[in-house]
This record gives structure tokens, sequence and C-alpha cells, in this order.
């Protein structure tokens, strides 16, 4: 159930049966010569409306841009300042708690976000904290990654072993490629496994890896993979988030 | 030409050929009984694929969460505050100016975003002006209303006359029947014509406008009147993006 | 009845019997070879205090320096960035709220200024709407520019035709030389009536209106056509303002 | 000089012979039954005006609104919180920096406003001062209270020796009287020495002086004591102006 | 080598062998009955000196108050909101680039600080991500947790199993004792090891953990035991520094 | 009793006996040629601590890291921004608030941070005076300079009459070597006593002042007059402290 596809009496029907919401977030960011620059948002927007559709849960609007600063040396990437995003999701989450939400569910499809986003639910939090006595209604955050399953992790590990590496993955390529197979891109990779390393600024990240990817052969991704990570993920995740808004 | 569907390289050289680049802007706020919450964002996000393709131009990721704060009293409406928008809009645009961008041209969906977005320019404009000798290339935004042209406004007038109103329009809910033909929606709409006024805060605007729509009867939108829209908007404004850019 | 002339006693007991206030603001920029710099502020200034006996309303003291950013090519231009001018519109606001104000009239004297302010109007709603039930009193904004009259502008039509423009122009040139005859400028203009078009940034501007001026011949201006023109602003903005604080 | 009165070349052909303006700066705020709320902007302005005279100097629009949080509880007292302040501050000085300008002179009427003032130049400096190799010009900034000098506070003395106290003073009244003979205001003020002591917010202020008034007896105040003290005020600060300005 | 024990002429000295410095960073709050509020605050500050020592490395003054926003239910607990935080250790960050320091290394006592501070790193690189082109050299932040080395998490294991827990572990509170043996507090511990679970904010943390422990049993703790807890922990970050810095 | 070395439950306990709690602040920065960076935390921490012992008062961590941009020319100052140090006062104060404490003491080490703690006291008093009726316990802030009492000023007026000075005095530079002494530092000044003056931002202090000094002559100290001064320090603000807090 996407929130954009509802009317606001829709809505209203829906908060009587759940207090819960689920928020995609990804990044518009390079993701090296075959990978497509909205791959984070891509797949946090499709696993996240399968999850909707399985756990019978309201989806948000895809944060298609979120925090990529190190991935201002390739041309396309866009961020958000870790202040501005934190100033986005608290007025997101505040707007929904307007109505009545309890529970915000984040659907994450770039690591580059998890400590913003974090760092976003406690500046959420705090101004509920310093209030002695309040009588609000509590609220909880959650920020689930959607390769953050086992079963995701052990589909990952068997087609890509060491490839998958950690930047324009052979999953998440393979993620997009099932979602949008109209838009494969093929390159010449070389070498064929990218370097892997740590990074600070996007001349630094640019310096180290030359054409966007660290670690990964994103070659080995196929349409095919990515439906099954999709499936995987939509499973474990739904699962997951039906466990945790019920509580 | 979608942002979200290129490689890093192919912005890079798409470049050499154009420094524009269209961002569609909504918001994620109630349309009346029959009104989807997207409306704003979808009706942004297609009219402007569709200039992408005709101008050749690429097209960043919606933003589908806008300045709506006097919706909030209908279920499911989300808003940025102002000066959070405007941080955002500044971040995105310092970002593509990174790799070369100089012309940034908004489609927006939703008339409450036109104050902040226009503020928001000046804002970007300012981090400029108050430099003595800048050797930065100039750069500059434009804000174009998707039903802001003499074609769309003479199509709504045939179609709508006075039931056009101005939230929850027959127009902007026919845009959304064309683009999601499966989500159309139907209520009662009790009067039909909703009543006309302005408004200031949420509760004001409840008060006045008890189901979320202002002077408009979107009972009489069909999807094809939602095609003749789009492609009226798109070939209007694929004209004016094209003339703007080439200054 | 200016805010600044009165003691707080006097302004307890004009609470008794409205609610409403006028809050003149202008701008700090260039008007040209012959316009003051002033022009936008002293125009907002005499028109509001006009206002203000017509109407007994109280009038607050002039924000001097608004949006301003495309002038500071020109020596004297004094800006605020737009999220410097909303927290001082909003503490503003907020100050004149513990008091029991609940209207906010506006009489603005710069077109660079609307966005800006409307901007900052919804910033202000937006603490109350994000509010589940509030008990405060609902409170309203208003922004008039002095010049948006239908009388205003057919005077303006009458004695200037196209020669108008639309900065440094002949009417509000006039104005301030009614308010003050002593600092009356004269300068060759050249050619009389300025190019028009739009801007971007200072350098933009600067180099696009060489002398300041946007379309306009303001040394059509005299202090007898200022003295109509704000007779009539005046008279055009006491009725807006009365009907407008009684609702 | 009135930066006001102005044209842009007016002062283009100001800086080629001095780099220095005067920045008078109030407050909007309860001066107890027989003050003006406007009082210290009006004796910031009235001063600065007569120092810009007597030393040929610029004198910016006044600010006319400033800190004073503790007034509050009194109707009619409006107040920027600091950290707004600041960026007014900062945005003013950045603006004339832009021009050329390179000596800040603050002609101050309210001791609320010392402190964030005097934070405000830090702020200002601290974005020189983090830059390592700076090319810019240095700039200076001086905060000036009218009433800082041994002439005004000689007059002070000997026409009201205690009773002039520390909130709404005579002195200060004098000088609106002398300002604005026609706003002259006459209330009974029991005890007619106020009391003394410290404050922390406005409930607190309200409380110990319900008034208004601290330690003072404005019922001392003439005009004529008000031109003294003007004259007396203008002589001492125009000469500091020039001296400052000149090193 | 604490920094506040230097003079400036001898960290101009310091500069010419490295340019590295360690800036511990704790918290200030609740570390159950028997735990000191400034136990994070307490270990990062003994650690980084020890690693100071070991490394001949610079210590900047121990940031004391983190993020701690779930604490707030316990008095005492102090925090900042996370934009805070983050401004906080741009400023600092940025001071130290100012004199040529170019690696930060942050020793953390607390894992509320993790997110927020990883954040703030992403903030103070965005700066310089934004530009095209710069010549500031290179900077790089890095955060360790003291407890975060296969030496630590052994000596933890072997001494404590899973009494360990995640807050107000015999670990830290061990570490407290050996720095501040005077300071050694007891109390019934009931039940011995609390209960564990995730939490949101403040009252949600209370309601979980009544006692302020999560999953620990701090009754465990010895000073012995804090010893070879610092120890382990000094050897291992300062050979992890000494590696990183010489990057 | 230092905050740091308190559980929870004692801080509860102490709530019950007083709602005052003690915070020093003080500042990393040069102090000339012989002084510690750390002068001014030194000092504020030291007298705070032997103040929270006289009177029976809680100590919350010394804020190590001040307003200080006009010492950055010199290696290993670090300033806050003014704004940033409000953010941080603020939210130290929220938090306190929260627990019941009513009475904030800070004893300072540094002028530089005076004007914008003051600020900061006014900016959090802002929060309440804007709230109409406020059912808020009320809160008071007060600044103590630790040098600020006629028994320090006679003893540094006996020991050092002029050479005092007013940065790198030695009365600081003395606190810190009793405090300190096994970080006594010795250098030859030229000249023995610092020229005095004015300074703007980092640029112009360097400039005036070649070795950090300010019209001070820090050979002079000796552990001894810091131990005097000390105790004198201690005995005055422990009694202003109790009167204060007593109110």
């Amino acid at each position: 159930m996407q929130l954009q596809l509802q009317t606001w009496q829709e809505v209203e029907a829906y908060l009587q049966t759940s207090r819960g919401i689920i928020l995609p977030i990804g990044s518009t960011e390079q993701h090296g010569p075959s990978g497509l620059i909205g791959t984070d948002a891509i797949c946090a927007e499709v696993i996240a409306q399968g999850v909707g559709e399985a756990a019978d849960a309201l989806v948000a609007p895809t944060i298609a841009v979120g925090m990529a600063q190190h991935h201002l040396g390739f041309a396309g990437s866009m961020t958000l300042r870790p202040s501005t995003l934190i100033a986005v999701l608290k007025d997101m989450v505040d707007s929904l708690v307007r109505h009545g939400f309890e529970r915000f569910y984040f659907i994450n499809g770039h690591g580059g976000n998890i400590a913003t986003v974090t760092a976003a639910f406690s500046e959420i939090y705090t101004a509920r904290s310093l209030e002695t006595a309040s009588n609000a209604a509590p609220i909880k955050c959650r920020l689930k990654n959607w390769w953050q399953s086992q079963e995701v992790h052990d589909i990952a590990k068997e087609l890509y072993g060491d490839a998958e590496g950690s930047h324009a993955t052979p999953s998440e390529v393979a993620v997009t490629q099932f979602a949008y197979p109209d838009a494969i891109k093929s390159a010449v990779l070389d070498p064929p496994v990218a370097p892997r390393g740590d990074f600070a600024d996007a001349a630094d990240y640019r310096c180290k890896f030359p054409d966007g990817r660290i670690g990964s052969n994103p070659a080995l991704a196929t349409p095919e993979a990515g439906r099954r990570l999709c499936e995987a993920a939509v499973a474990a995740i739904a699962k997951d988030y039906r466990n945790w808004v019920a509580v």
C-alpha cells in the first residue's frame, strides 16, 4: 500500500488497524561504470513496496537523496548534509505523528545513510526525552538495511563470494536489473574486482576507487539473481516488521 | 532520461552537451475524498519525465515531500518546514554544481511549494552574491508549475470551468488517473463543488474545507483528460525549458 | 498609532479592542542612479503609518533590511538570507502572540520579499499545524504589497504607462520624494527607460541592468504623484485591513 | 548621512573616502508606565544620526527589534532570540563587506543587546579566523552604548542621581521626549523610584518589577534634559568614532 | 601529551613531527546503581591519555557530554542533541585544521555517540566534498571505541561472560574503579544481571531498564580488572593509531 | 561533589536538598610562551571543585572548549562558534532541568566566553519567556568569572600590579602552576610585559600580540601565589553561590 496512492480517508481507516508505516530511504550516487545512480533508492523502494504488500503496511514515498558526500567526485551524485537529512527525517516523522502513527520502519538502501539516520532517530527522541512529563504517545523508529538478513546474506555469498564487495555490489546491481530490465548497463570493469579500503571525503574516495566500485564485481549481476535477492529480502523484512510493529 | 537510471559516466557525457537538469518537486498531502495523497508528486514526476524525453534533458529524482503544513489536519499529509526544504534544495543544487550543472529547472506540482522554493533559490544565490569576486560559473534556477501554461489552462477551462477550483482540482486528479489507472478512487462529494477561500494553519484549513477540497469538483476528472493535460503540459514546458537552458 | 510611541499599558488597552497589528517591511537596496537605497522601507513605512491612522491600528517598527541578494552588486545594498529573515519574522510574531495579538498584517515595499515572507508565514504556521490538539488561539498573517490595489495600479498606469517598469519605478521613487522632499536626487538616466528581463544572483543582475533599474524611467517621478499614490494606497489598504481583521 | 537617503552611486563615492559605517541598534520593549516602547531604538537612532552628521559618516537603518526576552511579560515588547539576532548582524555585516566597508560601529540603545551583539561580532570574526590564509581585508566591529561616556554619565548623575536607575531611566526617557515631544506620556509612578535587582526570564522580571521600571524615576525626565544628553552623547561618540575609524 | 598542558609553541613544534591528534569523547549519563555518571568520559579520558603517552600523540581535552537522550529518565544524565554535537565536532576539527592538523582520532567511551560522531565526520567531509577543486590538505577522522579490540573483548569475555551486558558493564565500571579508587560505589543489584533489549526515548528506556543497567552485572567489576582492561585497550589502540596516522 | 563521580541515585538524593549545580567553563587557547593551552579550563575546574566542596554543591563536567576565535592564529587554540556554544549550553541546561535542577551557576575561566554565555542564558530564557502561561518551575543562570571578587583582585594587585595584564596573566598562570606543578613552563618573555590593546579576529590579534600575551608578565607567577588565588577565589565564590542559590 503506497501512501501516495491512498486518499486521506483510507489512511484514516488504516490507522484504525495499525500505527506503523514503512519509509524507504536510498541515495542518488554513482555505482561504478555499470551501476545506476539510483541503485540505492531503487533497491529500497522495490523492497519496501514488496514488504508493504506482504505485511499490509503503508509505504511512504521514497527518500531518494541521502547522505553521499563521499561520492561527489563522480558526476551525478547528490548528497544532503547530515544536518539537513536529520531535519528532513524529523519533519517527516513529526508530520506522521500528528496523525497517530507511532512506529516508523525505515528500509534503507545505502550504508552511508546508517549513521545519519540513526542520529536522526536520536534527534527525534531527544525532543521527547527532554520533557519531564509528556502525555504524547510513545514512538519508535527502526532502521533496516535491505541486505541485512541471513537469507539475503546467504544468497549473496553463494552467488558472488568475495566479489560482492561493499559498493556497487553485484547484489544491489542485480536488484536494479530485476526492477529496471530496460536499464541494464554494461561496461569494461578493470580490474574485475575493485580494490577495497576505507575513505574520507570525495577526493580521497575517487583517488582510491577510480571507477567508483569498492571490492565488487558487478558484472556478475543478473536480473534473475535480483529477483531471488528481492524475494528473500521482502520475506525476511516483512517478518521483522510484523514482529516489531506488534510490540 | 532519468538521472537514477544513468551511470556516472553517462552523466559525465551528458554534461558535455548540456548544463541543464530538471528537478520534479511535489507534495504528499490530502487531495480530498477521491484524490490521491501523492497527487502533486505524481503530476510533477510524470510531466517531468515527459519533458525529459521531449527535451533530451536529465531528470533528477522527485522531491516527494514538500511544504504542506496546511494539510496536516488530514491523515497521511506530510510537510517539511520551509527552513528544512530550503536546506534540502540548497544541498541538492550544491551537489549538482559540483559536477558542472548550471541550470536547475524545477517542475512543481504544488502551489504551496512556490514561496519556499523561490526563497530557496534566493538562499542559493545569496551565497554567491555575498562574494565580491567569485570565479564560480553562474547558475540559474527556475520554477515552473506544471499547470502554468496557456495550453493547459485552456484545457482545464474548457473541461471544468469554475469547477476546476484550486485544490484537489479535476485537472490534477485526471493526471493521476492517467498515470495510475489502477488507483482511481470514487467518493461522494458533498457539495459537488467545494467551498473557496483562504486559510492559515492546519486547523483553520480543516475548519473551512472539511473534506479537503477547495473550489473543485474532482468527480469530473477522467484518465483521458489526464492524458490531454499531460501532453499539453509536456509540450509547453519542454519548449520553455529548451529556450531557457539555451540562454 | 506607532507601537514605538506607546507605553505598554496603552498596548494592553489596545488589545481590549483589537487583536490586529500592522508590520511594515521594506528593503535596503539600490534603486538606480536617482532612487534612494531606502526606497522600499520608506514606502512601506509611510504607507503603513497612514493605514495605521486610517484604521486605528497599531503599527510595529519597520523591518528595514529584507531579502535583496540580487542587489548586492551595487554599493550600499544589504540583504538578510531568506533563512535569517524567516527566523526574524517568526520571533517577531511569536513575541506579539505572547501578548494576545492574532492578526499580523505585513505591508511590504519590496517584491523580493514576497517569497520569503510567505515562506515565513508557513514556518510560523507549521509549528502550530504539527500539534495535534492545540489550545492556542488561531493566528493569521497577511502580506500586502503597497502597490497591490486597483487604485494604485490605475494611477501608475495613467502617469507612467510602460515606463513604470519593475524596479526603481517612478511610482516608488515618487512616494519617497513625497516623504523626503529634501532628498530628491537627479541623475542622467541612459537609456531613459531601462531594459527588462529576469535575473539570478547579484553578478547576473548587475550584468543585465548596469545602472540598477529594470524597465523603469524614474525621472518621471514627482512628489505630487507620490502624494496621490500614497493616499490611494492608504485608502485601499486600510479598507482591506479593516475587512480582514474583522473576520 | 543616512544610508537610506543615498543612491548607490553616492555610497560608491563615500567608499572612496571612508570604510566606516554606523549602525544604530535598539529594542522594542516596555519602558515602564510613562516610557515609550520604542525608547531604545529612538535613542540609538537619534544619536546615531547626530554622530553621522558630526563625523560625516554613513548611518545604516536602525535595527529596531533587539534582544528583550525579559520584557515579554509586558504588552508590546518584542524580542529576537540571541541566535536570530546573531544571524541578522552577520548578514548585515557580510552585505556591507561585499561593498568594501571594513569598520562597523554599532550605536546601541539597550543594555540587553550587549552580550548578543558582542557574541555576533565573534561569530562574524570566527568565519575569518578559521581560514588559514585569507586575503580578505580585515574588518572590525565596535559596540558603543549611547550612554557610555563620561559626559553623558555626568549629566545623568547631576540631574537624576540614584533615580537614574537602570531601566526606563529618566535619561533615556528624556531623549525620547526631546525626539518626540508630541509623544510625552505621564503616569502615576508608585513608588516614585522603582525597585532594583536582577532578573532571569519574563515571568521573573514582571514579578520583581511590576510596572516595568528598574531603579528609576522617569518622571524626572524633561525634553530639555534630553537635548543636553543627546548633544553630549553625539559629541563624545563622534569623537570616539573618528578616532576608531582612523586606525 | 595533553594539549591542555602544552604551550602554543610546543604544539607548533609537535606539528613538525605529526599531523595527528587524539580526541577523547565520553558521555555524562547514569550507569546503574553503582556506576558513575561520568563512566564513559572517564574511560575515554584515561585510555586516551595512555594512548597519547604510548604513541607520543597529542590528546585534546575530553568531550564530556555526548549524545545520551535515552538516559534522561535518570537524574544527572545530560545530552547534546545530535545536531548540536555535530556542530561541536565540526568546530573543533575546523579549529585544529587551521593549525595544520590532518588526522583526528576520536577515542570514544559511549556506544550512543557512534552514530552522531560518524554523522559529524560526514558533515565535516561534506564541506570539502562540495568544493570542486580545493587546495586544502586532505583530512581524515576515525572513531575508535575503547572496548573495540580483540584483546579487550577477550578479557571481558574471560572475566564476565554474558554478564558483561551492554550498559553499565562490569568492564567500564572496572576501568572507573581503577581510575578513581576513592569513588567505588556499591549497591544492591536486583536482579544481579539486568534485562536486555532495545529502547527508544528516555521514558521507554526507564520503563524497560528500571535501574539503568542493560544486561550487565557491574558488581563483578574490580579495580584490578580495570587495570588489565586499560592496559590492553591502550596497547591495542596505540598500535591502531600509529598505523593509521602513518598512512 | 563531582557529578561525574556520583551515581544517579546519589543525584536524586542531592536534589532533595538542593536545586543548584555548578558548571565550570573554560577555553582551550594559547596563553603565551609559558602559559598552558588549557589555562582557562584548568582554572575554572580547580576552583569549581573547590567551591563544590566548600558549598556542598554538585559540579558538572568542565566545558573545556569555549569561544576563542581570536586565538586561532596560535597553534593548539580551539573555538566553538558563538552559535554552537549557545546550543551546547542550552542542551546542557535543558537536560538538567529535566531532573529538577533550577539554579545554574557557571564558573568561568575565560573573558572571551562572557558575551556568548550571557547570550546563551537569554536564549534559554527566551524559550520560557515566549510562553504565555507556563507551569514550568522558574530557572536562573549566573555567570561568575573566577577572578571576579575583591579578594582575588586584591591579591593580583598586590603581587603583580600592572603586570597582571589581561591575557596570559600571572594570576591565571599561577593557578595552573599550583594545579599542575609538573607542567610549569619557562620561556624568554620579550618584552617582559606584553603590549596592551584591543583586537578583532585572529589575524589582527596575532599581529598586535605576537607571542600571545596581552599586557601581562606571566614570569611573575608562582605555584604559591596560585594557591593563594585559588583559596581566595573558592572562598569568595562559595559564599556567592550559597547566597544566590538560597533565594
